[in-house]
Parts: structure tokens; sequence; C-alpha cells
């Protein structure tokens, strides 16, 4: 990528951040209502400190620290760089202010600008496309943190009452796909980005299967539901059922039962559940209970990804039944870097598609996301297989 | 009083309230770092919601309600009046925001104005009275609260860089006053404003007693961390040393020790600890074992209010070795208004004084303030008895 | 005390321990249910070890210690004499076996015997007699240990078939008592055993009060029950109320509503509830309750105390409205001795009577006895006072 | 099987539960110190309660419930059987008593002889087939939680002084295993007992592959500790190293330093650590912490069971790095039966091999072990694969 091309492209995906934060006030920037979501400003903080801290300080010789402190206040997980700010403390930060985060994007901005002027802009720019990638996937949950914290204030406030979570359907896709029994490759191939976990391409077995084209309907959802779906334990993994009962899960998230009707919380605020739409927001728990209610099982992401290319995606995420393991070829990457996906490999499903909130080209068949099994905030669904 | 004086009384104290906020930034009003603590956005919406929830709505028939879930999102623990917000909800609330908030303080000050100069003023005047000093109680909590959201910020912003926490200690007043054995009154006796625990004035018998006219300094505390005060369980309660060893409690709240030389975090900013300032921000635990380490004990509530007139009062509130209980003819009023202080009588220790976060003509002689044993963010000091 | 009759003291003291343990099964000796109590024979060792540890060690050259590491696991409370045995972790132990214990009581208390039959014997015998204190304290909370694992066993195994709770109650008693305004000593006066938070006698002003001589009885308990009073938050403490819902109380402890009728577990077994006995195993936070859903209040322990002597006491703890704190003249004693009680005068209400479980000659009218609000394993009741 | 030969084998299975617990007090019976593991007696009446509830009461006409209680006292996990025990409350029940325990196994023990005798005998066969094999899983854990139990323990005392943890171990064997690449079979095959989970024989791709015959020895385990294995979190899964920090970890569970030598708590008491010998009583996350550290990884299960015909077995559980998911065709059986493996498979990870205290012919090649990441109190130890 030449350096024009480059500075093009982080212009943008920076940009791009700024937007998505746009229709918030000072306020919204600030919360922190669960564990797993981040405050709005600390990632647009975070993201900025990827690119101080794994390109500026240790390759732009005139680079000057913006503010010592915030080398820790936006650390993120990478124990190789030293404390980390317990992630449950970030709700309790009022400063820096939003003012503050965005004077100091822009210092990191132009320093990068400068940077990829110069004559190392080559060299660095696997570099700074890991940080755009970075960037991307917190404007993923910039976007589904955000409607967390709005979805979750008694105001029901909207992010953009114009934005539009319309899941289409193909209601004319019927049918299933079949695939055969044998072998398959699976994991990244070409030239494009990658990580590391979809790395090590290698061969599979895949004993025949029927996937459905279809994603579970909120109409099924309902159906399921009004069926004792969240009161019997039999179609529950053991903890997901101990998840159901301490939590009184009873519907996805953002349901609101309101004088007899079911409503959703959108980012274009409350809204009717309609029946045909995808159902959206719901754990793995949810999700394999909901494949035994109806006799089917999860796809695996071996199965997912063979299929990929011969059928529509959505705007969802879908579980699948496969644990986020290494592939057979992983081994961790030296250094801090190394730490980016691998020390994950544990306790945590795989999800592959994408979902409304991914920004462009963020995904792609061979890419592999992973959440533990009781988390709903980002916009997952299911498609699910059939016993042959 | 009169409706004119009525008025400018509530115009000031509702605009002190402002003036408390003003050095902040809008992120500052939102977050809430422990339970104990409310964001200061709240503070100004809850004492505006009590005056329209116990004033306008019932006894203003012209008056709008400004948003009808304001009713609910400012409650506080007044179960009378409906379901209230579970407290450690408020910091996740990023609306309604700061703007919004003020304007409601707006609204209920119109609607408050048209009422105070109705033919009601004077009936009513009593219920704004209490509706005022609520909200100067408020008004301490905010300032307290407000430090606490600063000095517990990594970045340690100051909150007035001018602002004296300059508690004054006349080192010429070296004595101690006696008091006889014998029968004393305690308990509020007057015609201006009161509350309902310091009612009922009554005989207590005293036992001769000596009682220290000096603070207890920050050099007398930094002799007992220094003597192993905190190391050591024989100084001790029982959960105070529980307490000591769970949260590893090594100095007052807001210490810090930086190469070697003691800080404190105060509303200017860290300033180093001086020697012969009163000590502040310790827990009814420390005291007690302060009070133990130095062969000494706490005042009673009945001691402390007896000795009142004779002695200076300094800019701290002292924990006394009385326990927050009713008075012998304390009964509970009717009603929501019946709430405010008698459902607190347990496991809580009675404070005496006032501090500099006290609005003046807050504090007299017979007020009694409360706290839980091992709270420490309000101005807390204290003044031993010496055995006889 | 001459060596002959302290002699007969000890071991008559020491056989009812072994008494009040011979209807057990091993297993009951084992288990703790919650932190609150402690498994049977951890009481028998633990009283065993009050001896060795401060008496025969220290006090008898020709003592051998019976095994090495029973000094720590019998070890309770006190800090003074090393690490102490997490409370939470006793009811995980099942060595040593109560043929262990036993064997360790036999062996101590030979060395005993030979101890009080010494010169020493009348050195010693105020230690000794404090030790025999200790284990009668013990024998209590042996009696109401046993009851609460036997109790909360779902088999509901009795402890002694013909053991009577008959908590009489003399229905010709109805009137109340009056009390006159005035000075009133308090405190022990005489040359019995006493503890140390009972001295100090000293001078309280009452204020004139009516003091029921009637305890409230289950009859009266199910009229509160029935009006909704563990339903309605105006009736409580705000932490009580919180410990209502958190808890889900809807009853005394041990009570359990069985096809529409209650019935309350005795060490008899199940018995059903008789309206005309006093109410028992009832927490502060439910006595308070109750107080205020009857319009009267709780005495104070200086009320309690100054009319001991006209009145019955009956079979019950009584929940007074005095916190547990110091005494005007009380002052720690030096050593682990001092630990005896002082260090846990805060937070703590006062309870004045005894108990069924109380053994003969343990209580008298100054004696103190301390409990958390929340606890309810006692044979805690209540009688009120009268607002005049 | 024939009625004879089925007797046989019942007397004998459940004659070795009682062999086992045989060296036990009876206060060793009742104890729960960790929520994963049950007391002695729960297991020995759980066991009899599986044929109590799933073969006399629905096929044995003439069966009389021993006692209706323990219906509900010895269930497990069977929601379809109704209410369960809350299995932290094991450990607070001290009846039924082992006595009581042991007459309920003799009489279930003699209906069942009368049932195997009867004309049902061999259509249930298969039935009592798993009843003995479930019988057989709690031996296992019996022994290991006796194990925990003790080990737990101040005193340390010994299970049986001559038992041999003997993890033989042959230095000769040091070369490794290779695996080539290519489709292999998995899954159970054959005639006898097996379990659902390990059903469904299917094809596998593995890659080309080099497995350690060698177990980890305590030797090695050493050299990870000295170099700091346990403090740096780059060995480290992320919620591993959350693990270490939170519990304090640093050795194996029942290691401990004494002296300066490092001991281990055996069933036969406290020996010193042997370095020639495996390492025992590992996590999943020290497991691969320490498979990191030495440059290798864990195999996956699919390559463990293919090379399991190859090389030795030892007297440990092995980790694998396969997460516990359904193999391609398995689904749920209908009914209690049902819920034996299958709501299990989320969030735990394969072991595969049998330890010391396995039960004779409770292991195969084809067996499935799953346990929580972080548990170690079963004979859990590792061998390595390496990259190629």
């Amino acid at each position: 990528m030449n350096s024009e091309h480059l500075k093009a492209r982080y212009s943008s995906i920076r940009a791009k951040s700024l937007d998505l934060v746009r229709p918030l006030k000072a306020e919204d920037y600030v919360v922190q209502p669960i564990v797993d979501i981040s405050p709005p400003k600390w990632h647009l903080g975070h993201t900025t400190w990827f690119f101080e801290t794994f390109i500026l300080l240790p390759h732009l010789s005139s680079y000057q620290v913006f503010y010592e402190q915030y080398l820790f206040v936006f650390n993120s997980y990478y124990e190789t760089l030293g404390a980390r700010v317990i992630r449950t403390d970030r709700g309790n930060l009022s400063r820096p202010t939003v003012e503050e985060v965005m004077n100091y994007r822009h210092h990191v901005d132009q320093f990068m600008m400068e940077l990829m002027a110069s004559s190392q802009a080559e060299k660095l720019s696997q570099l700074i496309e890991l940080g755009l990638q970075h960037e991307q996937q917190h404007q993923e949950l910039l976007l589904t943190d955000i409607k967390y914290i709005l979805g979750h204030n008694p105001l029901f406030p909207a992010y953009d009452p114009s934005f539009k979570e319309n899941l289409q359907h193909d209601a004319s896709t019927k049918e299933s796909i079949n695939l055969k029994e044998g072998l398959y490759w699976i994991g990244f191939e070409g030239d494009g980005f990658s990580f590391d976990n979809e790395h090590g391409r290698h061969q599979v077995y895949l004993a025949s299967a029927q996937l459905d084209q279809q994603y579970v309907t909120c109409g099924e959802w309902l159906a399921f539901m009004e069926s004792g779906g969240y009161r019997s334990f039999k179609f529950w993994l053991s903890e997901g059922w101990d998840w159901v009962k301490s939590n009184g899960v009873h519907a996805p998230l953002y349901w609101h039962q309101i004088e007899g009707e079911w409503w959703r919380y959108t980012l274009a605020g409350l809204q009717k559940v309609e029946t045909q739409e995808p159902v959206c927001h719901i754990s793995y728990y949810e999700a394999d209970a909901f494949a035994r209610w109806s006799g089917k099982r999860l796809p695996t992401e071996a199965e997912w990804e063979v299929c990929a290319g011969q059928r529509p995606w959505g705007a969802l995420w879908e579980w699948t039944g496969s644990a986020y393991l290494p592939y057979p070829y992983f081994k961790l990457a030296e250094g801090a870097i190394g730490e980016y996906n691998g020390k994950f490999m544990v306790n945590q499903m795989v999800l592959r598609g994408s979902s409304i909130a991914t920004p462009l080209g963020q995904s792609r068949p061979s890419y592999r996301n992973f959440f533990h099994a009781p988390l709903r905030w980002q916009f997952t669904g299911l498609r699910l297989a059939n016993y042959l």
C-alpha cells in the first residue's frame, strides 16, 4: 500500500469512529453499566493509545507523548505493557473528558500522518493495518456498547431515530443446503488482512450435513417462549439453566412486554417485535436450548465456513457449536502482539458471519469471532443444522 | 417568614447548589465510584424532585409534571412513594443529561416561585423549609461526593485550585475542659429549624469527664501509623480489624505516600500532609483504634453537646462513642416525611459538629449526624476524652 | 472457694457439657450450617483449650500438651494467641474425631484436678472461675447450635423427644409496671462472678416509663403476620427491610407452614405453634418492626435492669433498644483476657434476661448479652414498653 | 449376562464401595470442604438412590421405599426427577447418619437381589449395568473426595498408610510417537458398556503430529516453578492468570513447602516430592501454561485416542486441548437418563486415560472424561505434543 493510500485509509477509518459517537451526549461517553462493555470515551482513547504505544513510541523519534498518564488509563489487557486499568473501574472515571480524549486523538493523528509520510511508511504498513483493524473491531463494540448504555436507561433514548436495524430476510429463501461428507479445507487463504487465529489453513473431515438457509425468526422464538422454552430445564445445558434461573431470563435481551405486546429496544428506540425478522441478542445458552427444542443442532464452525460461499449472510453473528480453540498449527507470536487472540482460547464459543455493526471488510468466511456463552449484547442470532 | 423573605431564601439556597457544581465538567456529574456516593446530577435532580413531589404536586393545582419518568429516576429511599431506583444503578444512567436536569430545576423553581407568591406560602413555609434543609444536606454530600470522584481519578484533577480545606487549628488552645458529674439537658430547644431526631429535650446523667479541646492532628496520626497502629489488632474492634485487613487500610482516606513523603488529595489537588493540621477522613474504626492507642476514649454525644458552648468548633465532624438511636420520647411521624431519620436508627454512629462542607446554619449543638462505622468520605476527625 | 469446692464445681460443670451432647450422633458433632454457629465438637475442644492455654500452660509446670496442633485448631478469636482458625472453616474439619476430643477433655481434666489440688488453687481460683463461666457460655451455644443443626436438616430429627421448651407464661400477669422518672444505679454490684462489660456501676437518668409484664405471644405474632407485617416496609428499619427482602423472611426462625397450619421445630421435634406461648427466635429487626406495628417500643437496657427485680423472667432473652457499648468507666483489661468482651462493642444490640439454654447462675440482672441485629438462632423474644 | 453373573457383578461392585470407606471415621463421611466434592455418605446414598429410583421403583412392584425423604436427600442433578438438594448444602447435613445410609444400602441391595433373580433380570440388565457404571464413577470420586477431605485437614491424617499412589514411570521409555497425517476413526466400537458421549464412531482428519511418551515429571514441574512459571502472565491463558492471582496458586494441589523442601499429601500421608514421578493434581490452566513454557502443546482428544493403542497408560488422567462437545452424530436420549452426559457439554475440557482411582474396566481408549479448567482434585497429569 503506498503512502497516500495508507494515509487515506487511516483518515477514513479514524473519522468513522467519530461518526459513530456523533449522536451522543457528553454523559453517554462515561458510563459502564456492566463489566463486558466499555465507556465510549474509553474506546476512543484506547484505539488511539494502540497507535501511540505500538507505532509512534517505538518508531517515530520525534513523537511526544500526549500525556504520560494516558499510557496507563487507556491500556487494555495487554499485560506485556504493564499494569492495566481494572476493567470494572473504567465506568468510574470522569476524566479525561471527552474533549481531552478528542485532543488526544488529534495529537496522535497528526504524528501518524507525519509517520505515514515518512520513509518508514512501507515498513510499518502491516502494523498500521493491525491498528486500523483494531480500531474497526472497537467500532463494532462502540455501537453495541452504546446500544447497551441507551437501551438500559429507563428513558429509552434513541441513538438515531432513523437507524435501521433492518435485518433483511429474504422469505423466498426457504430451503436448506446440503454438505457432502468428505475432506474440506478451512482457514484463511489470500493476501488481505487476517488475524492469527484464522491462520494455518488445514483440512477437516466433515460428516454429511444439512444447514438451514433461514435465520431463526422472532416468530419462531415467540413460539419457543409460549411453549415454555424458558421454563423447562430439559432444553437447557446445565449451566445454561442456572443462568436462566439466577438472572430471571425469559426473552432475548432488549425485549420488553408492554401491555401484552412484545417490544424491543433498537438503536432507533423501542419498536414492536416483528415475527418475520431474525431473532437477535441471544446467548449461546439460548441458541443451544432453542436448537434442542426444535430438534435441530448448531452447525460447527467448519460446516459454516465450508458453506459460506453458497448462501446469503445476514446482519447477525451466528453462534456455532464450536469452542474457540487453536487451529492445529497455531502458535503464539512473540511479544505483546502475541497476546492478541491466543490468550482467550478457553471457555468461549465461536461465532461466524458479521453483523450490522461490523465495519465493511472486517469479516470474511474464515473470520473467527468468539464470546462467552452467556453474553448477548452483540447482534447475535442463529441458523440451525438438521440431524440426518 | 413572609413570602418575600421565603422566596429570597429559596433562591439563594437553590443557587448555592449550582455554585457548587460550576467547576465540574459534564462527565463529572455522571459517575458513582462507590455505592455510598451519588452522581452530582442525581443530587441536583433529587433535591428538585423533593419540592415537586412533596410540595408542588399536592399543593399547587396548576403544576405540570416536568417529565413523568423523573418521579421515578430521582426518588431516593422513600419507599412510601413507590419503587426507588436501586442505589447502585445510579452511576449507570447517562440520561437525563446535565442540561435536562438543569431544565428540570428551572421548571420546578418557576412553579415554586408561583406557589410562594400565593396565599399558600405561609401555610407551607415549614414544608418548604424542610425542602431547603434537605437541599442543604445534599449540598454537603455534593461536595464530599465530588471530592471522592475527583480524588479517585488517577489524574487527581483539582476541583478548585484556590479551595482552602484550611482546617484552622489554634495551637494556643492547649488545655482540656472539665465536665462535672451531674444532670444535664440535651436535645433541641428554640424556634429555628431542627430535625425530628434531635427533638424531645431530656435529661441525662453524666459522670465527670475531661474533654480535649484540640483535634487529633496529622502529626499525631503519623505517630500512630509509625508505631504500627494499623498492623496490631490489639487497638482495634474486632470488625474494625477485619475491615483493616480486607481493605488493606494503612492511612486515612486520600493519603498517598509518594517517594517517601505523605500527600493528601484536597479539593485544590494533591498537597503535602501538614503535621499540625487536624487529621481528616477517618472511619469510626480508626477513631476508636487511635483512642485506644493513645489511652483515651471517644466522648459520648451527650458529653459533646453539653460542652458545645464552651469550646471552639473546627471544620470537621467528630466521631462520638454513641450509637445512633432514638431519644427517649422519639416517635416516628406519619407518612413519607416520617421516614426521614428514624429508619436509619441501627448500626450507625453519631457524629457531632460540622465540616467545611456544611452549609452555614445547617448544624447546631443538638444536630445529630450519623454514618456507618467504616465510612470516611465525609470530613471526619476527632477530639478525645480522657479517662479520669 | 476452697480446693474441694472448686474441684467439685469444675467437675460438675465439665460434666454438664457432656450431658448436653449425649443425645447426638457422631455426625452431628461435625457440621456448621452457617458461620454463626460452631460444630459441637469444636465447642467441646475450645472450652478445653481455654483451660489448657490460660491455666495449665502458664501455671502447671508438669503439664504436657495433649497435641500441639490443637492449640491452633481450637483457638477462637483471641488474636493475642496467634493465628486463629478461620471461623468458616470449622465445618470442614472431620478430624480430630469426637473420640479424640473426648480424650483431650479427659487429659486436660486430669491435669486441672492436679492443679486444683495443689497450693496454687486459691491463687488461680478466679481464672478457673472465668474458664468455667466461659464453658457455661459455650453450653448455651452448644444447645442453640445443636438446635440449628438438627432443625435445618430435612429429616427434622428430635434432639430429645421429652425436651420441654415450655416457655411458661402466666396468663394472669396482665398489667404493666411503671417506672418513675429519676436517677437510678445500674451495673454489677456484689461478690459473685461478673464480666468486665457489666462493671463500673453508675447512675443513669430515666424518663418515666411503662413496661409490659407479658412477653409478646405467638398469637400476637400471628396477628402481625396476618396483617402484612412482613410485607410492608413502613414498620421496618431500612436495613431490616433489606434483610426481610433478601432473605425472604416471613415468620420467626424454625416456623413452617404445613398444610395451612403453623408448626415450629423444637428440641423435641416439630410441634404446633401455640398462640398463648411467648414468641421466640426473632431478630432485632423483627422485634423493632413488631414494636412499631403495635405502637410501642423496645425498652432500654437501663429500664430493663432497673425493673428486673419487680417482675418475672421467662425463658427468653429479650431484645432491648440499646446498642452494646462500653459503660462510662469501662476500660480494656491488658492481655488476651482483655479481648473478652470489649472488642465487640460496635454494631450489636443488647439482650437482657436469660433463656432455657442458659446454665443456672449464668445470668443476673446486670448481665449484658449481645448479638447482631439479624441473628435469631438464640432463644430470643421480647417484652415491650409503652409510649407515655 | 445371566442372572447369576449379574448378581455376582452387582455384589462385587457394591462391596467395593464399602471397601473404599472402611478406613474412615464416622466424622469423615460428613464434610464437604468445597462445592466440587461431596461427603462420602452422600456418595454411598446417591448411588443407592439411583438403583431405587430408576430400577426398583418402576420395575419391582413389591418394592417398598426405604424412607420417602431419601428420594429427595440423595438426588443429584437429575432435574427430571424433581427438586434436587442444592449441592452446597450437602455438607451441612448430619443426618441421615452413616449407619442409616448403610441400612439403606442393605435394604436396596436385598430388593435388587430379588429383582435380579426374577424373570426381569435380562430385560433390565442394561439399566442395571448403567447403575453399576454409575456406582463405579462415584467410587473414583469417593477416593478423590476423601483425599481432599483428609488432605485439607491441618492434621494431615493418612487414609491408609500403606496406600501406594505409586505412579509408575518407566524411565527407559524416552522417545515420542509419530502420528501420520490422514483420516482416522474415533469413538466407541464394540460390545461392552460405553457412555452416550463416546458413541457415534466417526472419521477425523489429523495433521501429522508427534506425541511424547513420557508424562511430565515433578522434576520438570519444579523447573517450571523455579523459572517463575507461576509469576509470569505470558505463559497463561487470560482467565488462567486471573485464577493464579486470585487464588495465590504457586504449586500443584497438595504440595507444601516445609523448611525448604517440597512435600505432597498422598493417601498414605505427607511424602517428599520425587523428581522422577509424574506430576499430578494440576488444572487445565496449569497444564496449558506448562506446555507454553516448554514450547509444546496439549494433544487433542482425537490424537490421544488414535495413539492410545501404541503407548503405555499411566495412573493419571491427561488433560487434552479439546473442549467437551458432542460428537457429530450425538443426540440426547429421552428422559432422565438423557441428562447423563449431554447437559454438561459447554465450558469443560476433555481428559483421557484413567487414574489410580479409576475402577478396573471403567475406562477405555474412547472414554471421555471432562472437568472444568480450574479443577485439580482428580488425579490429573499430562503428556505433551510437539510442534512439527
